[in-house]
């Protein structure tokens, strides 16, 4: 295995062991017993439990962005629609990354809370672009709206993406009604003006 | 001073200590000193730091409680309007308290979140019950709407309540929307049998 295989494989497990337990708790040792390497060649990759938890969050991070990437090509509420239908099946099927992920924004560990806030501003930027798109007007409230809607967006993700009750395409069409709904409540306020 | 109202002062203390640090670093020495007492009197009153946390934190969530508590002669939607009018007051002028009641929701202290968890549950059984008024039909999304709302709020106010762009009506106009956005998305979803 090369050294970035390795890495890539330690990480992994990393991003895996969030299903047992919080970023928290993952340890250099339990990752080295599990890939049969060393504490040390851990300690070598990722220079002690701070790091690799960093980087554990980096990856999950990036694993949810890549899977949510829009589609530039799709017109903006169609846009909107297909980044929600992959961003249910993504927590579904990675509900204890997502959790982590939501948890970590709030961790005391300041490089984890930058990780996780570039991801919101990402989502966000996104949400930006598709308002823009649909012409939802400038104003002191959009950017609020924008990131209230995030917080409403992981909120339902997380109680929802993994309920037997609710089928994905329900869950993808209230988020994407919603979004909807929130800029509709933005372009009936009075502007600065009043 | 009875010791209830010296009880009452500490407390008073503590919540007012949140307009400059988070909860967690809030100790009994420098309550101590504010009030004019020694220690070893606040560690009777509230055990150690843990109990002196978790009683700050029980007064403040019952004072937004409190002064957010909707008024039964209303109808649903004026009920919600007047409650989210006191609610953009309430953080305007408190704004620290409800900060530290938002950012305890993931405190490492269990007391602290089972007792802003209190305030959600509270906070959304208000919303149910203007959704219940307004004719909102149950169904699996509905307590995920109220919840995802809620965080929605939580983080609007957060903030726009202190903004000097956005005038106290405007933002409670807008959270008023955007909840009956959102169950006008929960609406147009289809049923369980859908």
């Amino acid at each position: 295995m090369s050294p970035d295989e390795r890495r890539q494989q330690l990480l992994a497990l990393g991003v895996a062991a969030l299903a047992d337990r919080p970023l928290e708790a993952v340890t250099v040792e339990e990752l080295a017993a599990q890939a049969g390497v060393s504490p040390a060649l851990v300690h070598y990759y990722f220079q002690n439990r701070q790091g690799l938890h960093s980087a554990i969050v980096r990856t999950a991070r990036d694993a949810m962005l890549h899977a949510t990437e829009p589609r530039a090509d799709l017109p903006p509420q169609a846009r909107l629609r297909d980044t929600l239908d992959r961003f249910v099946v993504f927590v579904r099927d990675h509900h204890a990354t997502f959790y982590s992920l939501v948890r970590g924004a709030a961790s005391g560990d300041e490089n984890v809370r930058t990780t996780i806030q570039h991801a919101r501003d990402v989502l966000a930027g996104h949400l930006q672009d598709v308002l823009a798109g649909l012409g939802t007007p400038p104003g002191p409230l959009l950017d609020v709206a924008v990131h209230s809607w995030i917080s409403f967006a992981e909120q339902a993700l997380i109680e929802a993406a993994t309920d037997p009750d609710v089928p994905p395409d329900d869950l993808a069409a209230f988020l994407e009604r919603s979004a909807l709904g929130v800029a509709a409540a933005l372009e009936a306020a009075p502007g600065p003006t009043g």
